[in-house]
């Protein structure tokens, strides 16, 4: 059944470049600040942000019986709490709006000039207040190369990987939203060969091209989320750069796993792209062979075909692209993963945060850390200028966009930018 | 220096009887509710709760300039945000209201009557809203027994734990306070000699002894905290008892750490109790060696002198002390564990818990968890109504307590207590 505000047909009063991400299809949430005025909730369409603050105080959201006040919150969580038929109310009626067939808005200039305001001109937030963040690792592609580099090329997928969508608990503190700068990472290594462990800053800064889900319905503790239930649990999805520091991670993470490898930053894109605006784009999953428990099987098309892209921008020279990957690679779905995160009881809370690990494909371009791409250093990327990669570089500035495209519909998820400063001193 | 609330010869006219945990030198902080009133801060007493709110509101911190609003807020965090002078004041100010030679609320009864209630007539509450949730591995015995057990006997200690205070993200959203009861959690399991992983209740369920500390004052993205700054950055410490599924454990954890087998459920203690009140029992710490790294030295006495104490509960019997342990036996100090956890810039938030690992001594009647107490079950402790334990069962209600006692004066926490309750079908 498609959802109305998908259909291929409708067109907005607003011009919509045929490359932009954000077609009258998609309507992705986010927060966003202009000078002067607080952070408010606004949806993306074409190059510009759709105020609903602003909306909603010229009375266009009259018809809709909830408190409005939600849009002049600082994230999310207050408007996605309202629940999903809530969320779909609001992405309905912004799709009544945005027709190019009601005169509405459209043919109130003075109400425009009021709510929509042009991207370039807005400074994008946080999306939501982050409670509790879990990163997942759920490409067979990359346990699978992980494994070779690091373990053993025989065995390189560890006993529990095909039974469990294998988790960890990361931090939220250190998600910031796209657009960010931030240093490079210093913490204890040891390298190979050397007796005792040095400290500096990290030599092998890596990527991980992720993408995550926003939890939009919470549970108790005690209760569980089974598969087929986990999908009215999750808001949305994001772009999602986990950044990690491959030699800190080497020396730190036997047994209890990566921690100041990977919590000194995690990058996420601003605008959330609702599971709704995603469902045409549903295809089949892999086959699961081993048969996994009762409590992760599922029927349908759970896997979405979202082609994700990573870029290198280095000082003078254009963004150049090192990997195209897609988030139909993924071995466990996020239903699955939010069932087996609450098959003990684990609460969840809404704003939670779930990464689905580094996403990497078959082939050697679709790899989603510069860790695979040059498989551990051997074989650096050539950029444009000339210069070449094993890791990321001091000044290095990453992209990590997205985007699902069928019968002349994209949804895009922006992107998700952040750039490296050198370690101080 | 000592910090003129902690003086010994201290006496309030409140009765406090010579085994309490809350004399007029200790005042922790908490968060307590009544029938019908919302919740607020209290301070212990004997065997009673001071209201701040209360007590604000009939002028006795009128003094003190703050916005006192913040003893009506249901978490202690706006509070603790207000900064190490002001939770300084507040103690000095709680102090002198309870000073025996004070006659200010001593001889007002009908103001006694609103800011006093019996401890047993509240309910306590969660203290604060933890934002992101540290657990370290910083006890050399619980380390060094782990390694004997699940590794090798003659290198029981990997080769990174004396050179890092390691530690791993956990859960925020399923910590709670004391008096919680909480079902057996279900999760895959691989018995050994076993093909195939299974799926069911946990089979050995198993306690940690801890403490925690709650972050006073935040750093930003990028900021690193040294060992002799990181005192300014606590504001004190609490009971943690980490409950885990040894069994789940062993399955899930490698390569990424622990995850379901802990995420069900932790408990706390619902008074926090300052650092200040715990400066007089300050003592030395190991000896370490290897010397490790600058950012991870420190001078002065900076373990505590705090008798850890596990009972266990079962239906009709006594509460039976199984554990006695004291967190001077860490190797790592909580302004080490500090300094490293913000070395890589990783930013911490007000309200943010840290907490041990469990907390190990030398001693078999001195382990902090029925893994190491029964030695993987090979020695079960026997109960006082003759059964068996080797690890938790349903209906076991397990109690830890702690307290720091010298020169007659006894610095307690109270208890954090919690109950097992059997799976669902």
């Amino acid at each position: 059944m498609l959802i109305i505000p998908n259909n291929p047909s409708l067109k907005s009063w607003i011009t919509v470049n045929k490359d932009s991400d954000f077609p009258i299809q998609n309507l992705p949430f986010g927060i966003f600040k202009t000078d002067g005025l607080k952070p408010r909730t606004g949806v993306a369409i074409g190059d510009y942000v759709l105020d609903l603050a602003a909306v909603s105080k010229l009375g266009y959201f009259n018809d809709l019986r909830f408190d409005t006040q939600v849009f002049s919150k600082p994230f999310l969580n207050d408007f996605i709490a309202l629940g999903q038929p809530v969320w779909r109310a609001v992405r309905q009626r912004v799709s009544d709006l945005l027709n190019a067939a009601n005169a509405e808005l459209r043919d109130n200039s003075n109400a425009q000039k009021k709510v929509l305001l042009a991207l370039k001109d807005v400074q994008m937030m946080m999306p939501v207040k982050v409670g509790d963040y879990t990163d997942f690792y759920s490409s067979i592609d990359h346990a699978t190369n992980m494994g070779k580099m690091l373990r053993d090329p025989a065995n390189a997928l560890l006993p529990n990987w095909k039974y469990i969508p294998v988790g960890y608990h990361g931090r939220a503190s250190s998600i910031v939203v796209s657009g960010a700068n931030f240093r490079r990472p210093k913490g204890q290594q040891k390298p190979a060969g050397v007796e005792t462990p040095v400290f500096g800053p990290t030599k092998l800064l890596d990527i991980e091209l992720e993408t995550a889900f926003i939890i939009g319905k919470p549970t108790q503790l005690g209760e569980s989320v089974t598969t087929s239930q986990a999908g009215d649990h999750i808001f949305g999805m994001v772009l999602f750069n986990d950044w990690s520091a491959r030699d800190i991670q080497s020396w730190e993470y036997v047994p209890l796993g990566p921690f100041l490898a990977k919590n000194f930053v995690s990058v996420i894109s601003p605008w959330v792209v609702t599971l709704d605006a995603l469902e045409p784009y549903r295809v089949e999953g892999y086959k699961q062979e081993p048969e996994v428990f009762p409590y992760l099987q599922y029927t349908g098309k759970k896997n979405i075909d979202i082609n994700l892209e990573v870029f290198i921008e280095s000082k003078g020279t254009q963004a150049f692209k090192i990997c195209s990957s897609n988030y139909k690679y993924m071995y466990w779905t996020m239903e699955q993963q939010l069932a087996h995160h609450t098959v003990n009881g684990c609460n969840i809370n809404v704003g939670d945060l779930m990464a689905s690990g580094t996403i990497s494909g078959p082939d050697e371009g679709s790899f989603g850390s510069m860790m695979e791409l040059t498989w551990r250093g051997t074989k650096p990327i050539q950029l444009p200028d000339g210069s070449e990669r094993k890791f990321i570089n001091d000044g290095d500035t990453v992209i990590v966009k997205g985007f699902a495209q069928k019968n002349g519909v994209r949804i895009g998820f922006g992107e998700c930018k952040s750039t490296v400063i050198a370690a101080t001193l």
